[in-house]
């Protein structure tokens, strides 16, 4: 059976969550903390930002990662609790510990994180506040609701839930993510040397799956999905991922079935990815960069990644300017051996450039394609089978206007 | 004795050297086609780019490199005669040849530079017509005239000279750069494999050097200079730097007095690196970045790299925000083991955060020292004795104009 995408779907899809949001006060509008309940508890998987500056909520949430059953996702918007100091780790626990007293259970079973402004102590009155005053519950709008309160620069909440029959049961994957704009993530597993923005993302599946499994799935996929969006590349101090597996639809993930189920969750995790980039700040384009033929996959990551974070590739695009000659540069910069003689470049489906020299295109088709909101660059090398795509945005005024705005 | 700079000087400055400019037509407006000329030959050490897509005057003149003397430097501006196939080579072995036959001198004793659009060829007609035209001789007018036939998006020209004595002789070392975008230098001696924007410098001496030595020097002093300013990090197929040293001094550079050479050569790279930057495309300010206390000097640069590319820090900057959470986020993520801990920001002097948390300062003492045309940013890490300084510029709204508006 087919992936089959619930598009008004969200957290609280999958059986066994709940989740809500409530108002404290740390934005200037709107629902700012956001809870994500497993019923009966989850097993969970987590991927952190591996920036050596990480958040309070980053440490403690990894402290709480090995926990065998997870309970909570508490997240707060408007204040990153970053560069906070041991004032800021003490807040970030006592998030869990309002939670944990909430829902009765145990300190480590809840995770936390938070987003916005660096630098600032939480206001911990407003956040009990709201902690206090959520009102978990099932369905598209409480999922939509949790997603919305997590919204700092984005326009636009991202939630989707896909179902599948796996074993002729019927397996949902839920997520939601936030992030606009410090949009670079990359994330895995914190280490003991604690290498570990904010892109935040909350995946739920009703999936049975033991721990380490959960965790291996879920560093596979965010390596494909989050891991390879862009939007200014800067990686921030904040950027999580949580995978909880309720087990409520009593269906085992094993060996043998486990690709279909890795399949569902990164049908989830890549309609997410291409939101955030839909919705990078100052974006007018979503631009989707195949690599393919590189010597291997990781070579294939570098050089679209490396085209993907390109001012000249990104304002170009904006300008709907088919210019190849800053993509064949960007490709050739990404630190991957290659024959440049051997070098192709596709716009919209047009080829511009191959073997070494412009091809026969017309211009005015070229332009017109770049016209279009949903942009495809494929990027040919020639030295092997290694491929690999990454989503990117065009890069506007608004960029610059978001950016040099915001103060401090 | 110090080193002393000539404001107006540039490459002819030193002894030995002739240059001149002439309009072809290949911009749309003034002189395109410049040619510097040692009038009994040189010495000559060179790096070129490391993009893997190199354009074709960078290909020939690596092949001239090993040449034991070089007689001159040829450059077109409006054409960087990349991606351009056989035809771009046949063309940059021309303008090598016409220039040969001018000078009377031997093909392989020839230069060749090309900056502007990727893709097209030369329009052959018109540069010959300009080689043919141009009439070298000595004086600031010469170098500077040289200098600006060599701009493309530039607003201003790049020259510089500087003296010192060395060894009771009175050495002068010139120099010329272009380059506003597309900057990103990366650039190393060609290698058997053929690994090595559009940062085009040429630098000339009186003093008298063994050609293995040059290249030891040019390559070590382009590492701390031009291989360390980025203005949008896009490292081009055209980046190249030439060291020419006519020995008309009389004064041999031997093991006991390099270091005092290698100082002088410095000073003038640095001086027309902070040019690149300055005038970077859209900047309104000179950004200068040092890091010190990182585990190595590599480690340093990777930090002092990633924060002069960053789009945040750069719009911040760019909107006079005091912004430091940026500045922490980008070192952190610059792929350096550190203890956030121990990481400190000076923003124009003033110390904005220390030992893993906010400083105590001024915010409006911050946002003044913002408004200053040079900014210094001090990071230190605290993990060693690694330095480095980079140089970049702020990222305003006239940068997308520049890069959006241009076409293909």
């Amino acid at each position: 059976m087919s992936i089959k995408f619930l598009p008004k779907g969200g957290v609280t899809s999958p059986l066994g969550f709940l989740a809500g949001a409530a108002r404290g006060g740390i934005k200037t509008q709107g629902d700012d903390v956001a809870l994500i309940v497993a019923e009966n508890g989850a097993s969970a998987a987590a991927v952190f930002t591996r920036n050596m500056v990480k958040a309070a909520p980053v440490l403690v949430s990894a402290q709480h990662a090995p926990s065998a059953t997870t309970r909570a996702i508490v997240v707060n918007a408007g204040n990153a609790n970053c560069c906070t100091g041991e004032n800021g780790l003490r807040n970030a626990r006592l998030m869990c510990e309002l939670v944990a007293e909430k829902i009765s259970c145990d300190i480590c079973e809840v995770f936390v994180c938070s987003t916005g402004i660096i630098g600032h102590q939480l206001p911990m009155d407003k956040v009990a506040k709201a902690i206090a005053e959520i009102e978990v519950s099932r369905g598209d709008e409480a999922s939509q609701k949790t997603a919305c309160a997590v919204m700092t620069t984005d326009l636009v909440p991202k939630f989707i839930a896909a179902q599948r029959e796996i074993d002729g049961v019927l397996i949902t994957v839920g997520g939601q993510a936030k992030g606009v704009g410090m949009i670079g993530p990359d994330m895995g597993a914190l280490d003991a040397n604690g290498l570990h923005a904010t892109m935040l993302s909350f995946l739920t599946t009703d999936a049975k799956i033991e721990k380490a499994r959960l965790q291996t799935i879920l560093e596979k996929v965010v390596e494909r999905s989050f891991n390879s969006v862009t939007v200014d590349g800067d990686t921030s101090t904040n950027d999580t991922c949580f995978l909880l597996a309720s087990g409520a639809a009593n269906l085992e993930i094993n060996e043998r079935n486990q690709a279909q189920f890795e399949e569902l969750v990164g049908a989830v995790c890549i309609e997410l990815t291409k939101k955030i980039a839909r919705d990078g700040e100052g974006a007018t384009k979503l631009i989707t960069i195949q690599v393919s033929g590189a010597p291997s996959d990781l070579d294939a990551k570098k050089i679209a990644m490396t085209v993907a974070n390109s001012p000249l590739v990104k304002t170009a695009l904006f300008g709907g300017d088919p210019n190849w000659g800053r993509i064949s540069a960007a490709a050739g910069r990404a630190g991957v051996h290659f024959d440049a003689q051997k070098l192709g470049v596709k716009l919209g489906g047009i080829e511009v450039f191959q073997g070494g020299e412009p091809a026969e295109f017309e211009v005015v088709e070229a332009e017109a394609a770049l016209k279009n909101e949903d942009i495809l660059i494929e990027i040919t090398i020639g030295e092997g089978s290694g491929a690999w795509t990454a989503w990117t945005c065009d890069f506007s005024y608004d960029y610059v206007k978001i950016n040099a705005e915001y103060h401090t």
